[in-house]
């Protein structure tokens, strides 16, 4: 077809892997499956599925999602805490709009998520970053960043937190920090706005209970999930659990009240998605696709990585996070290793002060074969072996 | 089917004939036409349907859309001036986060789309109120505002308008005054967002060009436009035109680079749906219809309106906005209204200091088929001819 604006978001080089994208793989999309849901929606509702949805989004889909999550978490929500979203993104502008002043504080952890740190720059707020280690988001830090923004002034508002197979890091918060989070979330009047959107994505077993599940006051955990991951992204539809005030305050907002709730159409398609049982039987077919991969890799990684390169084990999701060598630096890597036929994203990307997380990379394991992985890995590793320590590092002739 | 959380956002209420809701006659929605683009977009697209998309949104959307404006305003965008949306009322969310400044001024039309002051009113922004009349906004009302608001030390940045066959008057600014608009915003440095939701719906020949096409001033205006009333709201597709930089910075904004475009499957089903032919057929089908509607209605009024009553006769769109007899007031109009089996939305609703437009009412013709319409004025007019003066004004005892 002749087309030369592009279509998706995803731009292929020619001879390079590239697992600096967050992407599924396209094989995994299912598009029959979602071809005969649509085909449903428009049967079943006729013209109420294309007209102004109710502001928390289609009836069924709330249902559908309330049912869901009453087996993938800690507790079910009741339908009233429940809004369907046009997606995290735009969920996740939404809180910022509706639920900050301008001037007050986001804690974010660090690395987080790099194009959530983009959605909040788009907003009058100051961003303020709370070191993670390996079970997740830092306590003690949380309790020192509180105690710094108070101190000068600052009016600390939300956390923005990934606590589910982390992006970037793909690491999991340990149950019982989750525990201890919500109620220093609670007792500091801070709203919790909980990433949630790699549950379903759970290799090793089910997923820790999520932050809002564990939390017993009322508006301080906003958790938001989507379809991008367990379906498609483009279909771009998810949704918030949080109390049934807040639910009010973003039903009751004016964008969604214009627009007749964030994406009827979609949503319902998802619905029957959902009830249909292909949505179940997807997900597993997604974790067993992502599982293989992610094993790939790990074992690639083990088999050809340089010496003294670290690396988490993911229990779920699309990410792995590398500690380079010693001098190591993602951003003066990524050129080399694109030059070798692969690509990553610089560890710098995910921290809000871009001096931080220079010795790391991401690499996202969620859009090639487990064979394409196993190459990738060794071009990665052929390049890191042929570095020379950074003080002497030039780029080589053929980046010219 | 079993379901007990509501589905769409019309309330249906037995015995009323509800000409509160600005919302399609479901019949006239293209429910299969629809569902044929839809399965012509998952087989031309496969996955890509389904992945993240480019973040201004799909080429053949944005191919189709300019054509379409080429037919339909003053002149066609470039692909580069066209950015796909969710609709209008993310549009317009995204508009103030990403253009205003806290504290800054958002000049609104008196009367204007009651549900955009709801948007501004989620953001840490000033509205201030521009007088129109029959001609639309008043250019003398907006010197007088702008001079005020800097008199004042505030910062006029946003101008919204609706100047098409405007939401609630069903009014449409005049040619000429187009033209002096777009100067006066240029030369004081205001951005006009112009609401065009109506173009497509004009029953008396060509709408005047849009204020978008007139402005030689690069990002002095961005036009609106959407889907929801040319095709279905459900889809949530709308676009933004306007000039390449401005263009960049909502493509470039965290938001839809994060969620891959605003609304990616959605837009290619209305790539389909337009390339087809199906759009232009449609919008053919839906004028002949809502023209044969307002003219039922106007002339219902004619005939059957007590003395004093005025109203406007919209060349387009789905508003009439009725001037009640001298001391009628559409608050108390709209429970006896009820009684008498019909709804309106009194003109309070439109002005962001309530107590302006109480002697008017906003009719929607939009919903109801022609005989349906005809009785709803019929029983209107009864409700009126019995109403009492106000100063003796009491609520009949059907409705203690």
């Amino acid at each position: 077809m002749p087309q030369q604006l592009p279509l998706i978001q995803f731009v292929e080089r020619p001879g390079i892997i590239d697992l600096a994208w967050g992407h599924p793989d396209p094989i995994l999309v299912p598009v029959d499956a979602l071809r005969a849901a649509a085909a449903r929606a428009f049967d079943r509702y006729g013209p109420d599925a294309l007209a102004y949805g109710t502001p928390a989004g289609p009836g069924p889909l709330i249902d559908a999602i309330c049912e869901r999550l009453a087996e993938t978490d800690g507790r079910a929500p009741a339908p009233e805490e429940v809004l369907i979203t046009g997606g995290s993104s735009p969920a996740l502008d939404q809180v910022v709009t509706l639920l900050t002043e301008p001037g007050d504080v986001v804690l974010v952890e660090a690395p987080t998520y790099h194009l959530a740190i983009r959605i909040f720059r788009d907003h009058p707020v100051q961003l303020v970053s709370v070191a993670s280690d390996a079970d997740g988001l830092r306590l003690d830090a949380l309790a020192t960043a509180l105690q710094g923004v108070r101190a000068t002034g600052g009016r600390p508002r939300l956390l923005y937190t990934v606590p589910t197979h982390h992006n970037p890091t793909g690491r999991t918060m340990a149950s019982e920090r989750r525990a201890e989070l919500v109620a220093v979330a609670a007792r500091e009047g801070i709203v919790i706005v909980e990433d949630d959107a790699y549950r379903e994505l759970s290799y090793d077993g089910p997923p820790p209970p999520s932050l809002w599940s564990l939390s017993a006051a009322p508006g301080s955990v906003i958790r938001l999930g989507t379809f991008a991951k367990s379906i498609a992204p483009g279909l771009r539809v998810g949704f918030m659990t949080a109390d049934p005030a807040t639910i009010s305050r973003f039903a009751d907002g004016g964008m969604l009240d214009s627009g007749g709730g964030a994406n009827h159409f979609t949503g319902l398609v998802v619905a029957e998605y959902m009830g249909s049982g292909d949505y179940a039987r997807c997900v597993d077919l997604l974790r067993d696709a992502f599982r293989e991969r992610r094993d790939r890799v790990l074992r690639a990684l083990a088999d050809l990585m340089p010496p003294e390169t670290a690396w988490t084990r993911p229990a779920g999701g699309y990410f792995i996070w590398v500690d380079l060598p010693p001098g190591g630096d993602g951003s003066r890597l990524r050129p080399l290793a694109e030059a070798g036929g692969t690509s990553l994203l610089p560890g710098s990307t995910f921290f809000i002060d871009g001096g931080a997380g220079a010795g790391s990379i991401r690499l996202a394991f969620s859009r090639y074969s487990p064979a394409q992985l196993e190459e990738a890995i060794g071009r990665l590793a052929t390049v890191l072996r042929r570095q020379v320590p950074p003080a002497t590092m030039a780029a080589p002739p053929d980046m010219k």
